[in-house]
């Protein structure tokens, strides 16, 4: 039910130590979370359009191994948590021998224009359905 | 006429050559405008509240002495151009022994929030006042 | 034992929401950290040229209350973990109405510019004194 | 002899004006051109592995369309000027329905590690031929 969402890192990312940027790895993450979820009906452009909007609850990141300007990397993302107010993405980044370069998971809510909640099952029916679908069970 | 913005560079701003990196420059341009005019009474939050947005039509930066972490800089800023149509500011960016970081000049335009070109003679006739006051003359 | 790091948001790091997108606070979080250890005597630039380098085991951030451009912020910020191979610092964003706009905290550890690991008492045994006074108390 | 180079814009490249904010053309420029300059033989990783480094001299963007969040772009580089000191990439930024959003240029030089300038063609002699290759001629 992941799906993998492949990432150059730009030059200007890298910082001074020579490494891409700890922050950046927060903006991976939402381009990784909203292609996945386009991948699947679920594109953030229109639901904002039909009202809904999605920002951050919380966002975490943990970095295992550095990743320099020049190593392309893999970003698994799957949906973790989703009860029609709240949803979690969980995400790996690997670098292209496998290994895991960072790990971290996003969690989001829905709300009008004005920030106010919203239900997504009333607002957004089929797009609770798509993404309902996409929950990860815990035994996978 | 001019004004100083003062500008710590952030860890986040620099890149695997160890300087600040160039786009971070144009960032500054917006900061350092940004602060002076809200300093002569053009807020551009309170100027996007009565429906004039002001995005930009172009933006040049000049690189003469990289910038490292830990070296503060000092942002000249003046009004270059302004007709009511269009205005430009024309930046100089200062290392801390007087010697010139970079130069730079953005030229900006007033819309409404569709986009469309306004007058700001007509739409805010105040705010167009204090920006003439302000516009830097040849000889100066 | 905190301290508090004042910052005003930058136009370009607001998002489409109208809001500062959530990755910039990982970003302020390093401000002002940054700030905090250079008030104390432990300068990131200068330990870095005297060997020492710090990066991100990780970072985290909860998002509470939106913040929009016009609006400051002042950020507390603590060291609230430290054993001279990771220390931890813990962040709280606040509105000038004094309400909370975000918390967040991360860790990190000190390394070589190889990235090994190095223990900061033999390396820097006075900047790990530093950091021990600065330690946050459980019942502080 | 020019090259395309396609990029998505990011939900968190927007701003409160609801578009790409100015300031990531220059960051997108930049992407266009390393990824160019890779396509024919010059990475720019390997160069400054092999002792060359190259900093901008300066960043110019003309913005015609706004672009929001959701139109892809296609952004044409061209190698305008090279003489073996210096290098210009001219950029076009094309919307999906052939219209230009954008327009720029970058000029660069080429460095050591400690920003000293280097005759490339004597410090990376087939870099130096591939550049001079690519060279646009005024009658393209």
């Amino acid at each position: 039910m992941s799906y993998i969402y492949k990432r150059r890192p730009n030059y200007y990312e890298t910082d001074m130590m020579g490494i891409v940027h700890h922050s950046n790895y927060i903006r991976y993450f939402e381009e990784a979370r909203i292609a996945y979820m386009r991948s699947f009906g679920c594109d953030v452009l229109e639901m904002e359009k039909l009202g809904v909007i999605i920002p951050n609850v919380d966002a975490y990141a943990k970095y295992i191994i550095p990743v320099k300007f020049g190593e392309d990397v893999d970003i698994k993302v799957g949906l973790t948590t989703f009860n029609g107010t709240r949803m979690e993405y969980t995400f790996t980044v690997y670098r292209q021998d496998g290994s895991i370069a960072a790990t971290g998971h996003t969690m989001h809510c829905f709300v009008k224009s004005d920030f106010r909640p919203v239900s997504l099952k009333k607002a957004l029916p089929e797009h609770y359905t798509k993404l309902l679908e996409k929950l990860e069970k815990p035994e996978q």
